[in-house]
């Protein structure tokens, strides 16, 4: 989802870290789409990164900015353990290997998660609060961390590693990710449609939007790798919010009747798992790079109200 | 030389974690030594950790507790980066997959280091600091806790990650690791040859025994892994003194004619990278868990004198 709105916006800019784009590469399990670009080469291939041979393919194109978005989603990765591994470790690794064998050093966008920390936190997570995962897919980012600032080091290309919280409000269907209530309980409302509340209102949560999310990759893609110094990986800003401000939020931006489709159903499971999640964080080294995301989660609904629905609120 | 030490400590004991020991299999690049020890069935193996099947025959034997000590030290893989990869963190996959393979969930015991701190520093390093090596080896001994801590919340074994600080005072010839005058200003002293002290007399650095590596090795062979909790990699302690401290040390051990052995002669550039180096670790988990090294430098210097001079002091 990130991946394509991240090639829409490179396509509608036309330039990247001030530079033209004059090619695109996309590489996804199943062959992305290929969009529509005026004097844009666009190549699409399909493929696992982890398959011998796959990566070779990319690097060989002598990339300047290679963005690396998440391959095994949490759930799956938790459910999968050897899947996980491979695609999320050992894809990463060789597609890290492979531009180190091209000599070309390409500025390296990887993706992160704040699924690197786990319970039990402090208030505000702090930028040096040390990363101790409570899932497979966290563990394989840290360790995609530790080799990107490694790389970067070595001076085989130079890398911005980018821990993104969560992600909201997600368009498309409601999913099963324990995660999914904090966008459901906005977006289905939105489209007239009731959405379960799992969990307490006081549940505090840090989001930032769809746009803000390609904005960070966008702006990695650009900033000074001597401003970042030799660690690389930032835990991107967000909005926190408890979940009664979220639906405070969506009262202000649409309305009483929108907010009434919110339907409180507890759920001990999704409880269970939220509980161990982080809440806030400093963010502050981001910050001062010039990462920046929403300031309140009145803007999140909006960005998702023009972005998915034309600018049109319901009713 | 903590792996030969702990061999033989374990045929001293006859015991560990409470058991009788009936067999110990040794594994090393070179083939190991193999000891004596009536009653224990001592099996020696010799072979590359990261080659094809060469960790099969371990697992098969169905340890209760595995110990895996370091692989290719921090000088080689920063010399040598494929190698240094291949050897620690391949190796130490292969060995945590084929111990997850072979269903047995023994305690694992992996030495990590301090190696996975870099600077800048707090002027004491928390148990919450972030990891954030500067060195390749710093970066494998990392990934090495992260799977660690993964494979143990998932059952497939029980791990124990011990992050040693500098082991001091290391037996033998010089050596040229820029670590090496913290145990060459006492040891050559202390055997009646002059030692050259390459930095200020107020560089701060934390030592333990071989001795107390050994203890730790132990220790987390037989400790309860429901009191470590799911973060399971532990910053040892230590005794933090200065280099002017520890020469008063030796003084106060050996006398005046012992440390007048030691002739600053400085070295900007072993310096340089002391500088970027740890000085003092709060370590208070582990020292919660038991974990204990001496309490002062004199004691350190004492166990050299001990465990290889006989206990016989020079003149």
């Amino acid at each position: 989802m990130v991946g394509r709105k991240l090639t829409h916006r490179l396509i509608r800019d036309g330039s990247l870290a001030g530079r033209r784009i004059e090619a695109l590469d996309l590489h996804d399990i199943i062959l992305p789409d290929r969009p529509e670009a005026d004097g844009v080469d666009v190549v699409t291939h399909a493929g696992d990164l982890a398959a011998p041979g796959a990566v070779a393919g990319l690097a060989v194109k002598r990339p300047d900015v290679v963005f690396h978005l998440a391959g095994i989603v949490s759930g799956e990765a938790e459910a999968n353990f050897e899947l996980g591994y491979r695609v999320n470790l050992d894809g990463t690794r060789l597609l890290f290997d492979a531009l180190r064998e091209s000599g070309n050093r390409p500025r390296v966008v990887f993706t992160s998660s704040i699924a690197v920390f786990g319970a039990p936190f402090p208030d505000v997570i702090p930028d040096e609060f040390h990363p101790t995962p409570l899932t497979s897919y966290g563990t394989q980012k840290l360790i995609g961390e530790a080799l990107l600032a490694d790389y970067t080091r070595r001076d085989f290309f130079d890398g911005i590693g980018i821990r993104l919280p969560t992600i909201c409000v997600r368009p498309g269907k409601p999913n099963k990710a324990a995660s999914g209530f904090f966008s459901g309980i906005i977006r289905e409302p939105l489209n007239g449609l009731p959405a379960q509340l799992p969990v307490p209102r006081s549940v505090v949560h840090t989001h930032a939007s769809p746009r803000s999310a390609v904005n960070f990759l966008i702006h990695a893609a650009g900033i000074d790798g001597a401003r970042v110094g030799p660690r690389r990986n930032l835990t991107m800003p967000g909005v926190a919010v408890s979940v009664g401000e979220q639906i405070e939020a969506l009262r202000r931006v649409a309305g009483d009747r929108v907010a009434a489709l919110i339907r409180e159903e507890p759920d001990a499971v999704i409880w269970a798992i939220v509980q161990n999640w982080p809440t806030r964080f400093a963010a502050n080294r981001a910050r001062d790079l010039g990462f920046a995301s929403e300031q309140s989660f009145d803007d999140i609904i909006r960005v998702y109200v023009e972005d998915e629905l034309g600018g049109a609120l319901p009713g």
